[in-house]
């Protein structure tokens, strides 16, 4: 790929936030900001927002602000969220039904083409038109379908094994909701999410507090 | 509190991760750990391991390693997952069902009192024996239940209203799932998750391989 230069974690890890904050100051009409009012927004500071933005060239002129509806786009092309995505997840249980059920993904392009689960009470219904299908059956569907995403909602002793039968179709990305980390090799990008992990959090601050 | 520094966000971010492998050590039969063990299966430096801990006083011998089980309930500890917490979620959508649904926050001590809601369909409803509840009792409930923690799953335009309305009557931590960073008052935690985050830093990491 064309990267300048190998970015950091942290300044990947607040791009989608950017976006995030664009794309709501676009649609609430905003035109031009700063980088000082978007820090005031963001609770960043604005010498770390320039530095964040130089990682990628930069896209403001000094004094002038950004032009929101185009940092947006950039950002957005930045993270390859101006390109469609297709998705299958793999459980559909409580999580990966909740994720099913979600419109705003499509929004955004990423299509969930097929859920897969064991049970034989779910095999057959369907989601929003997205049909539950036997998970022995996944490994197909990925080969035929042109899957990019595979988002893992199984049991976490499940997770591992079905990352890996993802990853044996092709998959380049794993989106892993069960609470262990799951490995990929060098080549598939992963991000495992831990919900416990931030209420934890929550929790430690509340009592800090 | 007895904190003995204030400790930085990266340490206690990493908590709930150190929780999370020890528990499952724990399960497993393992007793003794050292930091270069830990450190090879968490993806830490040992070093890094040695210097989180010593923020809470250290908790291991030089060269004798970590007894698994004390460690981890030390950590639980630190976190305040050793006490129970009640907890209201506003929001019986998708996601407001799907943790509602989940019994591993029980597991740990996170009773789910009420689930409020707007919708008169879903009003009168109960998920696992929770009731779903007019939204407008909300405020009462927390008055009368001893409420600790608010979960936020309801829509975006929604969530700054609801959140605080929580903490006028109490809570004291607000876990949001709505996609906006709702904002709380210096003595009441708040952790914002914004799931589709993870997902774009995920398909930006993939481009970029």
């Amino acid at each position: 790929m064309s990267r300048r230069n190998r970015v950091s974690e942290a300044v990947i890890r607040r791009l989608p936030k950017y976006y995030r904050y664009l794309k709501d100051m676009e649609k609430s009409g905003v035109e031009r900001i700063s980088s000082r009012e978007l820090s005031d927004k963001m609770g960043l500071t604005a010498s770390q927002i320039r530095q964040d933005f130089n990682c990628f060239g930069g896209f403001g002129q000094q004094g002038y602000g950004y032009n929101v509806s185009e940092l947006c786009n950039e950002i957005k092309k930045i993270l390859g969220l101006h390109k469609n995505y297709n998705v299958v997840i793999a459980g559909a249980g409580n999580l990966g039904q909740a994720l099913a059920n979600y419109v705003g993904f499509e929004r955004e392009g990423f299509y969930i083409k097929a859920i897969f689960d064991v049970n034989p009470r779910l095999i057959g219904m369907s989601i929003r038109g997205i049909q539950i299908l036997d998970i022995d059956h996944m490994k197909d569907f990925i080969v035929n379908n042109n899957i990019h995403i595979g988002i893992v909602c199984v049991p976490k002793d499940k997770a591992q094994e079905v990352t890996d039968q993802m990853i044996e179709c092709g998959i380049k990305s794993i989106w892993n909701f069960a609470p262990i980390d799951v490995e990929t090799p060098a080549d598939v990008a992963v991000e495992n999410v831990h919900l416990s992990d931030t209420l934890y959090t929550l929790v430690y601050k509340m009592n800090e507090i």
